[in-house]
């Protein structure tokens, strides 16, 4: 296994202390294993707390600050955090109004946040939760009833994040953020499988002139294998799943992302955003605003997903809004 | 090979169609492979341009913008743009107050751009050059005399950018770069080799359980091959390295960037810069500002490099002001 570790058991402690020297505007709970915003929430701001198995850095930790996340919480790698971790991180964000939960949709998640949320209102503090499953390419997987929550999860943490900054509500917050998930989807390409520090070798075989269709964030299988396709075919074939899930007419305005899962290098990320942009605009569809880059990775996967938000006015201004996290800055 | 690709000889120019697609506020000329701000540079700004073989993103392309680059011009991968194009850049940058090309030392780099330099100055547009050298793995290189030029280029462009954007004259300018780039060094690990999509596979065999210490950035040799170590480890290596070549007291501030060559995930980039701190701190060696990702790669390459610039206050002030490009983007 080639990483740069010290030790499997200390990567995500080891991770912390990295990203908290690094970045002193925020606070890292190094016992509970907690990211929060250094100045703590504002008074009478909604919290917005998410969280979910390491390994798919700058996700969540990452969009800590203004404008995003109040606090996160990352659990072991590709492992649910623990109710009381969910429990401390949203104490951690809330400001007296509130906390929205942002859940991908993977069994062990959305069983420890329900927990968590449960434990929350005991102690009087209000919580709704979003729960994010924008993955099209699996009715039910290897850790899922229902759709994968993938990268939707960005989109619906700077957008609710945005929103909740301007002063709304608990209930107003969490609208917004079902509506980006419910206006988004997703569609993940694999050309190699990531390797889990505790297994020390890749999760899955796969040839040397194959691609896995449809994967999942932690290596789940998709749809098929096939023989590797150019970068046209993979963004036809990514497109297509997505836009029959979801048809988008011209007078629409999209926000799309073509996401790194961790291996694979920026060229490649914008070689397919080109793609994505000549086949959208062959459709008549209008891209409003990207994000290319690594923002929810797999480990050291190889591969690239393809996020498309069907954004409303409100939307993209909140996208537009200030935000200040170690991967998204932009207007402060 | 896997990778997202077309074809191996349409890889830049689809790339750069992604680029442009995703990045408006960039105008790119396609025929002559040239990024450059879409308002161009303000009428009595100092132009910043500078170039090199492509993959290396989000170098050189992706620093182009407000507060940086003024134009980039990025050759076939690993291979030197060439002088007619550099010629190009250095005109599209050229605001009527001189340019300055910020060259990485490699030989093809060094004498192309000298000659586009010798005609821009037939066409009366005064030229000054910083080399940028500070890779201190070795003396000499497979494509270098002298030390190659690594990550201080990320550093060049910013501070030197800023500057410009100030309204500073092209000597003040071009003395700003080479003050940086003579604060600054560099070394880099790799765990894995890179492909290049001309070669279509590794372009060396590195054991399993070894790494190569001081790689350079198109995959040349380091100082020698050792077995893979912790972490902790690695950062020692590179840290006495950097450190043993110019000596930082403890009264001294530094910028410090950990940056991945493509390959290596964020969470092992976080980890290394944790290790990165703690040595620094048992030394008495402050850090003031830091860069923690994917700046200057290697295609595909798993590894990382250190660079570390011993900064005085004017390079803080400068590092800190605003700047909005693909890449790196604050205050804006």
């Amino acid at each position: 296994m080639k990483k740069f570790l010290n030790t499997a058991e200390t990567m995500i402690a080891d991770a912390l202390l990295g990203l908290s020297a690094a970045h002193p505007e925020l606070r890292v709970d190094f016992d509970r294993k907690i990211i929060a915003r250094a100045g703590g929430t504002r008074r009478g701001k909604v919290g917005l707390v998410s969280g979910g198995g390491s390994g798919h850095e700058p996700l969540h930790g990452g969009f800590v600050g203004t404008g995003m996340l109040d606090a996160a919480c990352p659990g072991e790698v590709f492992t649910s955090p623990v109710p009381d971790q969910i429990l401390a991180a949203t104490a951690a964000a809330n400001g007296g109004a509130g906390v929205v939960h942002i859940v991908k949709n993977y069994t062990g998640d959305v069983m420890n946040f329900q927990m968590a949320a449960e434990l929350a209102s005991d102690a009087d503090v209000a919580v709704e939760t979003v729960l994010v499953n924008d993955d099209v390419a699996v009715k039910d997987s290897t850790w899922t009833a229902g759709r994968r929550g993938t990268g939707a999860t960005v989109f619906v943490e700077k957008i609710a994040g945005a929103l909740a900054e301007r002063g709304a509500s608990l209930s107003e917050v969490a609208a917004m953020g079902r509506a980006v998930n419910a206006a988004s989807r997703s569609f993940a390409v694999a050309l190699t499988a990531c390797t889990t520090p505790a297994a020390g070798k890749p999760g899955f075989d796969l040839p040397a002139d194959e691609m896995e269709v449809g994967v999942g964030i932690h290596g789940e299988p998709g749809r098929r294998r096939e023989k590797l396709g150019t970068a046209k075919q993979i963004v036809a074939t990514a497109l297509d799943a997505i836009l029959s899930d979801q048809p988008i007419a011209a007078a629409d305005a999209t926000i799309v992302m073509v996401n790194g899962l961790g291996g694979t290098p920026l060229i490649e990320l914008y070689l397919l955003f080109g793609e994505v942009s000549a086949n959208l605009n062959r459709k008549g569809i209008r891209i409003a605003r990207t994000l290319v880059g690594n923002y929810i990775t797999s480990l050291d996967m190889a591969g690239a997903s393809i996020t498309i938000c069907k954004a409303d006015e409100r939307m993209i201004d909140l996208w537009d809004a200030p935000v200040h996290t170690p991967a998204l800055r932009w207007g402060l």
